[in-house]
């Protein structure tokens, strides 16, 4: 790629990104996208829907003011505000944008010139057909030693990383450890989830568990329930809950033609039937059903419970020492937020979870491997010459200049864009099969299954690939890897800078921009019309598929510190822009429904560790290259070093974010003793943990009587 | 190696233990030698040392009565006698004959007969000269369909091997427990070490503890002591503790002639002088130093003591729940038996045990390599054809039957164990350095690095460099691993059988007549004259070098069991032996100075299923070299059958090796209760754990005033 292609590339990016800016900037001002731009402040009431309290909405000028907003939240404020989850997502940003102003600094002012000096790759051509190559450690002569410098930048940086990353960790935690602090009495702070329950024949569960924990725990046990296996409830349950909605809808507008349907084939033939009376004699059936299941689930025990306990402490010592004699049987673990369980899971036998495992994890890798073929596709639109001897007919049309610039710069990267939007999902479906027992468990499971394929089908097939798909095979040889990454890594610096410029920049401007609920917005007011729903809910941001986007990111920003530092200022300008509009949406339009405690840190930590180590085997292999053999044995410590580092971190932060000292749980317990609504919260908590599916069902419209009978109270 | 030296070898070896064997039935009878066959009955006062009261002592017929009298004895008898870990150790031995029962008559008289039959090798010469590779897998015709009943024989070995580990795992957990259940109050359950106390500047150590535990565990703390550096203090005590042994022994002979020595160099030159009164000299400055020392310590505090509590569930809710919000402070394990303590490590700060951690780690390493070159010399040796053309002028010598088959079958062994016997005592030394704080530990840390270590010095150093030493480089090429070891592995079959005829045969012979301690006796009784010591201590068996010895013969049943069946008789008479030998030792010989309650199983679970795991890797080399590519194929599965049976096993048993469940806890404390003594031992607990060396000293006989003054009681 020369200098002119990824100059052309920057100004459609930046021009993309302008006019998401100006559209946000008016659109957002409408009152009818409120939904759209600040459906966090609708759900919490702080603005209404449809609110017309707005005199300048259709001048784009005043855009700094969210971007002010944005920036002014104090830390608090917005850790009060959006939880320590949201919090530990922002410092990936604040950490990126710390290191890499570091790198940058010592990049431009000091690698690239040194780079650009050399005449390795004898690239004569005028500034603006230089290639890029040219700005890359390619370029550095062979021996030269100016690549000691390069050696110390290695140094230097990685200690900086590693600086920056204890005190990362050790801000989150105590962060961590502050909230708990500062948090109410919750449900799942007193509860553990047991497994494994041995229940001998002709008694039950319900009665076992009451009797060891009564004998065990005699001080501490305060309540439990017994899981039941009511997967073919909750679907009826799910089904009634819709009909009731789509009824609701229709009672509400009233308008007589829509009202009658022909009950046949797509609703096209058969007789004319009132909608209505159909609907409510399905919703009548199903409530039968729904009655028929909840009597009959007595029966239906799984050997799992919600144990809860009277204090946080005594929850602890449950779950933290082994219960029975069998370590298979009273298995412990601590159970998430009430509504974060992942329910469906439950009704599944041990064996049916084990397989599920083996499946989920088979299925993830057979993922990972046909993956490549899209992938390989696009890698062959980016090397031209490959295209033209492919089909010589488009010659001329591959020539042309502006087809041959948005070819290399734009094109290839839209496509992989689109086979890669679709694995998150992929990826939280095969998490659920994983036998979790809750949401942010599985989102926290597929968080790491998405960052490896991120590496390995991005960062790997594109290094490898591009230079030659047999490569693949280095990986059963371990010897060869530093020598293979270091031929192939430079060589895709181009490509890697284009994908920053182009995938980040864009993505970010469209994050902001929320194209697709806009239009899901306005197909709705358009379709179904404004229906001013009373539970309207603030969407989550999907953590999953956001983490490993930025870290990878991240992960290019190490890599290529030291092979081609031009790569650092496009960088900083993603995390930069990034930064500012994830604070702003984080604060406007998502809302968690489940924290974890800011558990996604130690992946975030990990994962930069091995970029690190990525990139000293890469610098390892490029002083071999570049025949300076001593200072590729004088790298060999730097990885040494960083692994231990991590080993410190790991044992001094890891165990916090696991579980809660019994320091803090003591004293959270004594704070509470003064407390004078415990006893409410106690009541609650041997509610808590009973099945949504078995409870009454209630709708939240106050209006409307509920159709369901109440199946037992 | 031909059938005609295996024979040799193995006549001189049946005759080595027909001479051990009698020696020791005459030898055992003699009252002198009741401290070396019998040192535990006389410890226990079960027998007097030089008891005059046997008849039939020359008499070598009545050899059978101690043969009897070791299997005759109960489990139960056996584990009440001698412990867990005796019971354990033996219970290697029953699982060995277990399996190789089976696997030998599916060897013998399956899978020997299918070897003969083939021609591949083309071995017409008589039966007498015929090489021992005509019994094994490599003399099956290439592509035959006989080799499909290997591969079912190494699917049922497998299957029965794994069905016996799980019944043998569950009946020793079943022992631990039990014997957990029956075991009297002991210090150790009750209490736990805590280190890295965070003791902030103008405060001691002690308040802190005593102000933590009774702020946090104020129901269940019962007393602490800090621990103190005491490294100089414990060399003085040593010190004064010999001297004052050898002046006892001096005064009791009273014979003037020794009494007298000159005081120059080595005792030659310089005036005469009084021993007597030199060593009192001596000892009464040391026991001014030890005066001074003491008193001094009290400000030598280490962040780290031994807390006890009242229970044994509020000793493990400590050691189970992370204290302090810092996870590297108040870090807990649990307390090692009081005379299992290894204080000396305890004087050294944080960052010298990392060191030395390190430093044990790369000499572990770095043994392991230079230990290559005695092992390739005693290689050279069995190949007599490479020594012939190094050393030509031998080849007369070298071409006499009787020399050859010496050298082949017996000379080589001798000199590999020589080497092989230095090894269990440097590993204990390098455990020592890994910051363990128990002698059990270290031991068990010894074991496991004596068992790697003889795998790679005595398996793949013989069966690798035996074909060529340069193969080593194969563990950097994993997909070339099986089939190398296919190629290497059946050639030194006959290597392996000699090793178990010879060294494992004479080596359990030689257990049972303890040359070493006899020869130390006689020359006690010589030199030294018949102390009649009262505080004589039976010695405590080697687990560290006996497991692993024993185990890797475990290992070579079942890699050969496939390859060469014909190694299975020799290993089954090994055991046999082995079995009723180590019985007897076990009751009579040795005494455990502390117990890990049977925590060596797992690691015997774990080795054996590394030994079916490389087993399964070489069948799968073997079927790929006979050209039976599917069967090479459908043995894939059988290595990951195998290690998920290993997961089960891990995730069924191990816990009850690592800690006591609370159930058994709980019920034990609740014994306790009414236990009438416990006032007493909670008295006893207070100073259970505190260091020898700054105790008051006392010593056993009682006859003698002690000549140390105590400095502080």
């Amino acid at each position: 790629m020369i200098l002119a292609a990824l100059l052309t590339s920057v100004v459609i990016n930046l021009g993309l990104c302008f006019i998401f800016f100006t559209l946000y900037s008016v659109l957002r001002k409408q009152p009818g996208n409120i939904t759209v731009y600040a459906p966090r402040l609708v759900s919490e009431g702080k603005r209404q829907e449809g609110d017309q309290f707005n005199l300048e909405r259709l001048l784009p000028a005043t855009t700094a003011g969210w971007v002010r907003k944005a920036w002014e939240t104090s830390e608090e404020e917005f850790l009060s505000t959006a939880g320590l989850d949201a919090f530990v997502f922002m410092r990936i940003f604040v950490f990126s944008l710390k290191i890499f102003t570091f790198g940058g600094i010592v990049g431009l002012l000091i690698l690239l010139p040194i780079n650009c000096t050399g005449s390795q790759l004898h690239d004569d051509s005028d500034f603006q057909n230089k290639s890029l190559d040219s700005f890359s450690i390619s370029n550095v002569n062979n021996g030269s030693n100016r690549l000691w410098i390069h050696f110390c930048a290695a140094y230097v940086f990685t200690g900086v990383v590693c600086i920056l990353l204890y005190d990362e960790y050790e801000h989150i935690s105590s962060k961590r450890i502050a909230c708990f602090y500062s948090s109410k009495p919750e449900p799942h702070h007193f509860t553990i989830l047991v497994r494994g329950i041995p229940v001998p024949h002709g008694s039950t569960c319900n009665d076992i568990v009451e009797h060891f924990f009564q004998e065990y725990h005699p001080s501490t046990y305060h309540s439990h329930s017994v899981v039941r296996r009511s997967s073919k409830l909750q679907i009826l349950v799910t089904d009634a809950e819709r009909l009731y909605k789509r009824l609701t809808q229709l009672k509400d507008k009233d308008n007589a033609p829509q009202r009658h349907r022909r009950d046949g084939c797509l609703g096209l033939f058969g007789h004319k039937v009132d909608i209505l009376d159909h609907y409510e004699k399905t919703l009548g059936d199903i409530a039968d059903n729904v009655r028929m299941e909840q009597s009959s689930l007595a029966g239906k025990e799984i050997p799992a419970a919600f144990v809860s306990f009277k204090s946080r402490f005594g929850a602890a010592i449950a779950l933290n020492i082994q219960e029975g004699v069998n370590p298979t049987d009273w298995s412990t673990e601590q159970a998430p937020e009430p509504h974060d369980v992942y329910w469906p899971f439950f009704s599944v036998t041990f064996i049916r979870r084990w397989i599920s495992k083996l499946v989920a994890y088979v299925a993830c890798n057979i993922l990972t491997i046909l993956f490549l073929i899209p992938v390989a596709l696009v890698q062959g639109l980016i090397h031209l010459d490959q295209l033209e001897t492919m089909f010589p007919s488009l010659r001329c049309i591959l020539r042309m200049a502006v087809v041959s610039q948005v070819i290399t710069g734009y094109f290839p990267i839209l496509i992989l864009q689109m086979f890669l939007s679709a694995v998150p999902p992929i990826m939280i479906m095969l998490s659920s099969l994983q036998g979790y027992i809750s949401w942010s468990q599985i989102q926290k499971s597929a968080c790491s299954k998405v960052l490896w394929f991120t590496i390995w089908n991005i960062f790997f097939t594109n290094v490898l690939s591009g230079s030659a798909l047999y490569r693949l095979t280095i990986f059963l040889e371990p010897k060869e890897f530093p020598r293979v990454l270091a031929e192939a890594v430079p060589a895709q610096a181009s490509f890697f800078i284009a994908y920053v410029v182009t995938f980040g920049w864009t993505n970010i401007a469209s994050e902001l921009f929320q194209l697709i609920p806009l239009l899901y917005n306005y197909i709705n007011i358009i379709f179904v019309g404004d229906s001013d729903d009373d539970d309207f809910e603030a969407p989550s941001i999907q953590y999953h598929s956001e983490i490993p986007r930025i870290l990878f990111f991240g992960l290019l920003g190490v890599i290529y510190f030291i092979l081609a530092p031009l790569i650092l200022p496009f960088l900083l300008v993603y995390f930069c822009l990034g930064y500012i509009i994830y604070r702003n949406q984080l604060l406007n339009v998502y809302m968690a429904k489940y924290q974890t405690g800011g558990e996604f840190w130690p992946t975030v930590h990990n994962y930069t560790i091995f970029s690190l180590v990525l990139m000293h085997i890469i610098v390892i292999g490029i002083f071999g290259l570049k025949k300076l053999p001593i200072a590729s044995a004088l790298t060999l410590p730097l990885p040494i070093l960083t692994l231990l580092f991590n080993e410190y971190c790991q044992k001094r932060f890891f165990p916090i974010f696991k579980a809660y000292p019994a320091e803090c749980l003591i004293k959270k317990d004594r704070q509470d003793q003064n407390e004078p609504n415990m006893p409410e919260f106690y009541d609650k908590l041997v509610k808590a943990y009973n099945d949504p599916a078995l409870m009454p069902i209630k709708y939240s419209g106050g209006s409307h009587k509920p159709l369901l009978p109440c199946a037992d109270v």
